[in-house]
């Protein structure tokens, strides 16, 4: 199978997103110049182009593409090309209305914007499978083509007729007979039973509180159905470019796609990253997304699809990046795996709805300090890049997660609306990077032998044989952390019996979960040496558990608050930061896994990938880190020996003296 | 007619809803057993088990509750038998789409929750009336059932089609000619004026505000619609068991149907109530909605249909109990005039939309804590009930409540929108409760003269027969408090020449009303002695008025804040909690009204109900009560003579020690 | 052409709206004699009659109208008559549902409230303009007729089918053709490219951000479709009565309608005005609206068609007014330019959604304080009205204020949802209030020539003749302070090279705006010798620019923050207010704009309008002013010399002590 590889071809790939359809001709040639000035080596080409490609049904307009693509080829720049069909032309739903999404109230989702198309509707599945494969069949031989980048974000949910239709196709399939599917569902429970296979919907709408499985399944049917859409394009260019990976691109830590079915159908994995940069924690966003989408490639290099140059405009008040930060950012993703560095989009829009999202190329132009950074990016991409392209990152400690379970436990009706998975995995992850300790992300049915210490924030929903895992996991000696109210139901989101998985309770010291206690806003409970949040437990421990700290006054008295039965911990609150970092990097220890450097100031990152180790300082002042041995700085060129130092949002990419040409392992 | 007595036959009911069609049936014998040991005397079936029941038009599956119903017969519980027309199946919505409710924006509400119905279609009462007449046909002799249960918690609102020609047969009725309802509209304003009957709709989404009058009508109507859906099922099952109660369960001061209206056609008054664990006002709310309740039912018993063991799920976060608040919140109902105490629902849900809200038997099974307090209480119950069962409540003070001027009050265009008739039920209700006066619940056109005391809390709307009611209540010897912004309207929402009735006027002693003064969240008036929040008033007093309060700095400096003239007083502000208690004790002794014990500790509830004098204690620490006399305390079976010690969460029933068997009057 | 002078007739009209419709006829004669009492000598008559007028289709109820007509004018009060087109009857909804707007989600507006009408529905216009006439015809000739009064408050929007027909019709006369407007809406982007007129919508609910110029010209269409519906009736009664003036009214600072178009077609330009009498900053708003109808009206008189005697009933908590203040706003309104004081309403209704909503005459009746003040009022406009009625205010500093640029800067996807125009208005208007400058408005591409200095809080959008105008003003000698993010786009929304037009840039002195730094709620910006709140910007200074402020620390360190090109400024930030009151009374102090009176107390607005002064004292305190030479105080008749005392929302009219009866320039 073609990967990465195949388009990076050694190199880092640095470029965006290209939408030259917003300018003039003139101004192709000007962003070819600029382009090559900045060390630009690859653009993505038309994410939204089918109105301009087809502008009337069956129509077709390549001229001014083939104008482009050989243009890019000219100046050195590789091309990812996009399927358009994220965007339908507005005469698609003109001529076709069924192809507009409705929401849960029965609301249209009209063109305008961009997205507005109903996954199941057969007309558009047509019309996007023939501007497709036309697309495959005249781009397939060109030699500017290095990838193909399916649609963008899928994210669109729909309520309607034609989804309510594929939606009872896959629940037959899913469950074969109505028995099965009532028994599923419970719907025995408020006299949900359904007796004909027409008379069920998609979960609209209602006077309270929906059916929870139903909502499950219409997340997982949304996901598949999407994924139907994807795996028809993919399987058209794949059918011309046999030798070109596929892609397309998640949006990080996005909860309407299964990043771990999806990313088995990708050649490549790619991601959209935009931490705020005024947030003191958007390193640790980004390490956390960085993380995922690594694990989601199988621990290989990853494509970094788009990420901004300055401001996006889509939050409330939308921050620039101080300088240096676009740099650091990058070479974090760089240091955590990805072998593409790219942006949307190369020239800032001057109209439109994103003409406040900066570009690389800004609207204060060449002179901006924007555009001053992005080319000194570009060269030490290019300088550095291919020294680093195609190693691996490994890491010893796994985060377990998993798409159902953050379906199945962000419902309604819940113990506590506090509670949120994506949440529970930044704060457990945070204190994993706080703690230098360099971790990757599993579904808690993978293998997980290769890890020495494996952690739970939160997974409310865990299958049979996630559960088996699990204990065979500490059976054969390793370290598992688990966090509160993890275990509670089954695939079906059916509690179980006694609150918990009974092989949970008995892995992890809990006789009985007599009840869940979640905390208010601004409530505490003490745990004697840390503070605990936004839940707490009332539990019996069993005989043989350990209990490593108790709560102290309120109603839990004197209960657990962590229980250790051997290698197997339980937490039954959301320690604070620091209690939680050092919680986890005690484990740790205990387990033999160590960061890649010890004394590691407070700011800085440092992670290897292949034989290189990366020095990240996330800080505006000075630091200086000890590093035992005799390196060379790569960006620098200069000796490193004993002690690197780093200034604001420095970076170090140290190589051991030794000097030795390594061989990375491909993916 | 028929009274809860002939259900409980001297005992109290414990139990709660069971919905068994959610296990499979070697489930219902352990529950049977479970029952037996938790003292459980009564479990209410069938609340949504229309899909079941029907599975398709015209069907009927009865032979699980036959056998149901005879395993409960079989281990001595009684059967309040549901009819589940609640929950209409898939196939209706399906089959007769004008059937399902719309909101007033045209938005469908969808099956696939519960109260999907459109009280007014035709097909939806149909089809009730149907299965509730095969449903009481059949079990009509059985000797399991001792009461009826129609429909759940009615309170479903619909602006669509069906909706709008009851509506206009509805005003048709009340208003005779059109002239009539113009009139009353005040559909001069703003050129609403209707010139046929069809040209009426309900209150749906407008450009702007709404008429207050046709807002206030649709909300009339809405109850009554679904008054006529209860009187239909009611008056078949009462054809068929003439012999025993009927009811349906009121949700806890509930807007959306008219409380007093409703429960004149009930035999049995029973209610929801769910106040919140960590609320450190959930007892008073408590002893609001019960002394609400007992109101409605004429002051003699009524049912604590539903209540939670543990926490709900419908909160943002959802408390447990803590150890002993069931048992306490309990025995407050029962102090309160309750004759049955009652839970949703015996065993927790695994599936569906509620599963995170406890049951008597819960997730964490026979050894939970839960189940364990649930056993306790019902061995109390058992042993203690027979002696109270039956006896009344005598409440001195009335707190006049109506449902009208709650429906007129709470609208848009309004001087406040923070003044809110349930908040000031509380506050007022709070300040007698903290004051240790027994309270009871009138209407203001019901009869005063059993009560020492009167007071209005807030009534914004007065009939001409009210306020004849509350002058000549006055007048004949009676103590009457009124708050703020009451009389200002008439029946139809018409304001008051004076903005206040004039005979309220010159009764309270206020010569003119200038101008309404609402205060913003953060800000108060000093009114001397006390702080005001919320509202003030500019008024003039009239020559024989006494000013007990004046305000004191800002817009209204030196105007009256309370007046009085002779017994009649009016408090033109809401007074911070103590002063209120303050006040209305003052009031109270002044007029005859005493609490039932003197120098009751902060926190501890007194109630004589029949010849038992009830103590309750809300707080967590130890509290000595004196109790001039000789006592025995019925729960311990120990005597009690001058003191009695309540620790945390404690209740006493002192019987004197005199100890002649009394007889209660029955209903 | 008439002007408001044909209505007032040397005198200040005193009164205000009055609905009598509302009342049996018995109550008219007591309003006549009261309005005669109080001093009324206009009323506002028929804006929401239609449903009265024509009961039915086509038919005619105009009795009550004649009657009421003549009971006006036989009590010396004069009628301005309102076409009822603004609250259809019921029936025109019901027989062509296609008068009633759709908002963006395609939910119907129905009636039952008020402005129920799609403004491009030909029934709706086709009705609209009969009864139009009909009333025009019958009452041309009556006495008491003095001006027609267009509908009420203009803000209807639709997003429905008529609607959308009308906008491509209006998008056709913009554009031309489908090139053109794809080419201004940058359609480009995200593939929204237009093939056929017919595929064009408004800009419904859609999946994501929509197309920001479709927006655009949909306000735009907007403004122009109402304008239609009012140049349809005005043409209409104009060619009745064309000696009579001709008004619609405004909402204050009102973003649905282009106030300088729509102005120009007006005989009076007229304003409802309601600030809140809580609001320490009420006569600043009050003082703002006043100067912009002003403007509107070309510096000549206006008409105060609406306020509120009292409270409003529309905020979420209202105010009375404190005595006083009714006096002390009206006269400031006269200060400002306005020859009429009126109010919304004569009696306080006693039914409908505006019961509480005060009136001239409230619930209190005749005894009540407001209607006394009233009273008082009256009395001083008719003593001193004609002395002041007709002159000019004359401004020599203008505010720039533009519709489009509001419309265009009010979106989403901007770099700070906080930015908002009109708040930023009324920050400068506010600075320059504090400053005591007498202010106007005007448009980008007014003739400036007439000011000594010319402020633009913020004006994102700029056409190509705004910006030469600007710098012509400059060159001219003219003093321009710019506030930030202005000039950014086009006419078309179109982002300007360099991120700000270079004309500007180049005037101003910036050579490159590198990034916009929009701050958040609680940040700020240390500017030395100010603090900057909102936004901030990483400018480069041009080599011939000022710095009159940097920032200080923070990664805008060292940069400039105000800069100063000869005689324009450049503001880069919002100034804490104090601040932004010395910069401006800096500039305009060397610009040689001064002032009417130096030294005045904080609270006290001094305006001259004619020859007379006015001082208006906003404090609750007393205050001495200092006024250099003799003087006649009109209201007390008494002469003042070198100071002049104010108490409590005090009121001075300064005549000089020479007193010759001035000639006041008509409009």
């Amino acid at each position: 199978m073609p990967s990465l590889h195949d388009s990076t071809r050694g190199r880092i790939l640095f470029g965006g997103d290209y939408n030259p359809e917003q300018w003039p001709e003139e101004v192709w040639a000007q962003d070819a110049r600029l382009m090559r000035e900045a060390g630009v080596n690859s653009v993505t080409l038309g994410v939204f182009s089918w109105a301009r490609l087809e502008p009337r049904p069956g129509a077709r307009e390549f001229g001014w593409l083939d104008r482009l693509m050989d243009l890019m080829h000219g100046h050195g720049v590789g091309v990812v090309l996009a399927t358009p069909t994220s965007a339908p032309p507005p005469w698609l739903g003109r001529l076709h209305p069924e192809t507009l999404p409705r929401d849960e109230d029965g609301q249209v989702e009209w063109w305008g914007s961009r997205q507005h198309f109903a996954h199941s509707s057969a007309a558009y599945r047509r019309f996007a499978a023939a501007i497709t494969k036309d697309l495959a069949a005249r781009y397939a031989r060109h030699p500017a083509l290095t990838m193909w980048h399916i649609n963008n974000e899928y994210c669109t949910y729909d309520w309607g007729e034609t989804a309510a239709t594929a939606f009872r196709r896959w629940l037959r399939a899913r469950y074969g007979t109505l028995d099965a599917l009532n028994s599923a569902w419970g719907s025995a429970f408020w006299g949900q039973r359904y007796d004909a296979w027409e008379e069920i919907l998609p979960p609209r709408r209602a006077h309270y509180m929906k059916n929870p499985t139903q909502v499950l399944d219409f997340k997982r049917f949304t996901s598949d159905a999407l994924l139907e859409c994807y795996l028809a394009e993919r399987d058209i260019v794949r059918a011309h470019t046999p030798h070109l990976p596929v892609t397309t691109n998640f949006m990080p830590l996005w909860q309407g796609q299964d990043g771990w079915k999806w990313a088995g159908e990708e050649d490549v994995v790619s991601v959209d990253l935009y931490p705020d940069p005024r947030d003191p924690l958007g390193a640790r966003h980004g390490a956390l997304v960085q993380d995922l989408t690594r694990s989601q490639a199988g621990g290989g290099p990853w494509m970094l699809m788009e990420q901004a140059a300055g401001p996006v405009n889509w939050r409330g008040v939308n921050h620039p990046k101080p300088a240096g930060l676009n740099r650091l950012w990058s070479w974090q993703a760089v240091a955590r795996g990805a072998d593409a560095v790219c942006y949307f989009q190369w020239r800032q829009s001057r109209q439109g709805a994103e003409k406040f999202h900066s570009g690389m190329l800004g609207h204060a132009g060449e002179e901006g300090r924007v555009f001053q950074e992005v080319k000194r990016l570009g060269a030490e991409l290019a300088r550095v890049g291919p020294r680093v392209s195609g190693a691996r990152v490994t890491a010893e400690v796994a985060v377990l997660h998993d798409w159902d379970s953050w379906w199945a436990g962000q419902q309604d009706g819940r113990p506590s609306a506090r509670l949120d998975h994506a949440q529970m995995l930044g704060a457990w992850h945070a204190a994993l990077w706080e703690a230098h300790l360099t971790t990757g992300f599993a579904h808690p049915e993978h293998d997980l032998s290769a890890y020495g210490m494996v952690v739970v924030p939160h997974l409310y929903l865990l299958t049979d044989p996630a559960i088996d895992n699990l204990v065979a996991y500490v059976r054969r000696g390793g370290t598992l952390v688990c966090g509160f109210f993890t275990g509670v139901a089954d695939g079906d989101d059916r509690v179980r019996p006694g609150g918990m998985d009974a092989r949970l309770r008995e892995l992890l010291g809990i006789r009985t979960v007599h009840e869940w206690w979640p905390l208010e806003d601004e409530e505490s409970v003490d745990c004697g040496e840390f503070t605990g949040t936004l839940w707490s437990e009332e539990l019996t421990a069993g005989d043989d558990a350990g209990v490593e700290a108790r709560y102290r006054g309120g109603e839990l008295d004197g209960l657990p608050a962590v229980l250790r039965r051997g290698r197997a911990w339980y937490v039954s609150t959301l320690p604070e930061p620091a209690a939680l970092r050092d919680l986890l990097a005690r484990a740790a220890k205990q387990a033999g896994v160590r960061p890649p450097l010890d004394g590691l100031p407070r700011g800085v990152e440092a992670v290897r990938r292949g034989d290189l180790l990366f020095l990240l300082h996330h800080g505006r002042g000075e630091v200086s880190v000890a590093v035992p041995g005799r390196y060379r700085e790569l960006l620098s060129g200069e000796p490193a020996e004993g002690t690197v130092a780093l200034g604001r949002y420095g970076v170090a990419v140290l190589e051991e003296a030794s000097g030795r040409p390594h061989r990375f392992e491909g993916r």
